[in-house]
């Protein structure tokens, strides 16, 4: 089944639910936020995965529709730590509207999200709702990693590696695993696709932080240079301090550490760095590797030959999007 | 059963649970909500109802413990929104830490509270998950409609007693129901004790009111005046507005719609507008309605006298408490 397909089913769904009830000023952030688009890559994970494993995909959506109701409420509460004025080229939900609406309309889509599993026979449901609160709790886990990486200055690849598999990677792997308990496939069936989407997530992220200092500005939706601007302590950076000369390590200490004037000097002295330490050949066998590691798990997934290569293909439609 | 046995019994389960795990920067507030102490009043009810029901309460503390953990969450996530600078005598977790934390530290809570549900099979899991995320959204709708409430001037003493019961009832109602769950009583049995909580609720939020502003300063530990200070349009404010002449509801609306630059004065002014106006006297007779109506559901129920006269002296135990 085309990947369009599945996002073309999952947007009517969402579009035929009433997002606005009583209390409206706590609901219609929530119709707002929801309707701002997105590419819905998760939830098509959910109904991919769930079409695989049992030929149809339909049962999916609730499962499908919590996962983005939970990704946007992420959006809603980090753009508020953030103090984030936009979010898809629109303003954010706390600038619309203020602090507390986006703290309690964010509060009420993680109950919501939950609500979504009540469509679910009760075997079904408690194993969506464990894996769902283990996937949840794990993005607090790598959101709170992240801020604290703010202020240190002895981030190791590793931490950084197990910050974006933790506020990123899971929640990929899990829209995936939902898809799979939803089909009631094998526990087997079901931990290789989360570990097929756990790598394909930290390589999809690492890909992300190539991009946003290497991609096409026509192509790539945000800012170029971004990172580079909020001092984000990505793998980029990390690595230029590990295989750099003590030179650019001191310069990049003080970029990243000193608020610039000229916001495109500093972006263009950050990538010359980048460049002479060869980061963009690292991360990319980074990529690479993680994305190996992902299509390695197919192998040993009990679905037919046209399944996995389906999963490939989705993998390399994520993996070449915008490059 | 004692019920200051129940509160034994819960905190020392509360205190044998590990409440910091890494990163600390997410946990440790929690840590420091959860053990601030408070009466424990709604894991209590789920604790006793639990016993009532099945002659035994070890089974509910998990029930006990989300239904706490979730309204330790509404503490911090409220207290934000309303800039407190104290709970219960502490600085609150958005003082002692920063507002960031104190969304992301709730928002963990909020999940800790579903995963507890983990300890029950598949079918009182589901119902247990399903009446809270019920009872979660709904005590959002309360919150929401709070925060509505201050800048509207058409609050009528029905939408009032809704709003109350949408943000302290319900929870008050869903902790005694979670312990009739896990006792796997009769569905009848579960929705009457609700039904007994949800009354009671309203019973003691208006106590709650009425002590505001006429309770003992010794004993109520709260500020008296708090709600007129803070323009709060509780049921004393409305009823005033419904029954008062003219002279009596302008000096109310001005005193409620500026500063004052003497609260003392204000207060004073404001309560003897009540109690010309006999609102004391309407206040009490409402509370006599609603624990009458609480204590009603009690005779059809199909428990021992016994456990009714528990819950009874329960409902009175808590209806004059510091009086």
């Amino acid at each position: 089944m085309d990947i369009l397909h599945y996002q073309k089913d999952f947007i009517n769904y969402l579009e035929s639910k009433k997002w606005v009830n009583e209390p409206k000023n706590l609901y219609e952030p929530i119709d707002y936020i929801i309707k701002l688009g997105g590419k819905r890559m998760r939830p098509i994970l959910t109904l991919m995965a769930a079409d695989i494993f049992s030929g149809t995909y339909e049962k999916a959506m609730p499962a499908a529709l919590a996962v983005e109701v939970f990704h946007n409420f992420t959006l809603i509460h980090d753009d508020i730590m953030d103090d984030a004025p936009l979010r898809r080229g629109k303003v954010t939900v706390h600038e619309k509207w203020d602090i507390n609406t986006g703290i309690l309309s964010g509060d009420a889509m993680l109950i919501l999200a939950y609500q979504y599993f009540e469509n679910y026979e009760p075997i079904v449901f408690q194993k969506l709702a464990k894996l769902f609160s283990k996937t949840a709790l794990e993005v607090c886990d790598g959101q709170q990693l992240d801020v604290d990486f703010e202020t240190r200055n002895d981030v190791t690849i590793d931490e950084y590696i197990n910050m974006i598999r933790l506020k990123t990677s899971v929640l990929v792997a899990a829209a995936l695993k939902m898809g799979a308990i939803v089909a009631e496939t094998s526990d087997e069936n079901a931990n290789l696709i989360y570990e097929f989407g756990l790598n394909l997530g930290i390589a999809f992220q690492l890909q992300d932080d190539y991009l946003d200092t290497f991609g096409d500005p026509k192509t790539f939706g945000k800012q170029i240079g971004g990172d580079i601007i909020e001092n984000k302590k990505t793998y980029l950076y990390l690595k230029s301090l590990e295989v750099a000369e003590e030179e650019d390590r001191g310069r990049l200490h003080l970029l990243y550490n000193q608020k610039s004037k000229d916001n495109s000097v500093k972006i263009s002295e950050v990538t010359q760095i980048f460049i002479q330490n060869n980061i963009p050949a690292f991360i990319k066998e980074q990529i690479q590797n993680y994305t190996e590691k992902s299509f390695k798990t197919l192998a040993a997934m009990n679905v037919s030959e046209e399944s996995k290569k389906g999963l490939k293909n989705f993998g390399l439609w994520l993996m070449n999007r915008s490059v």
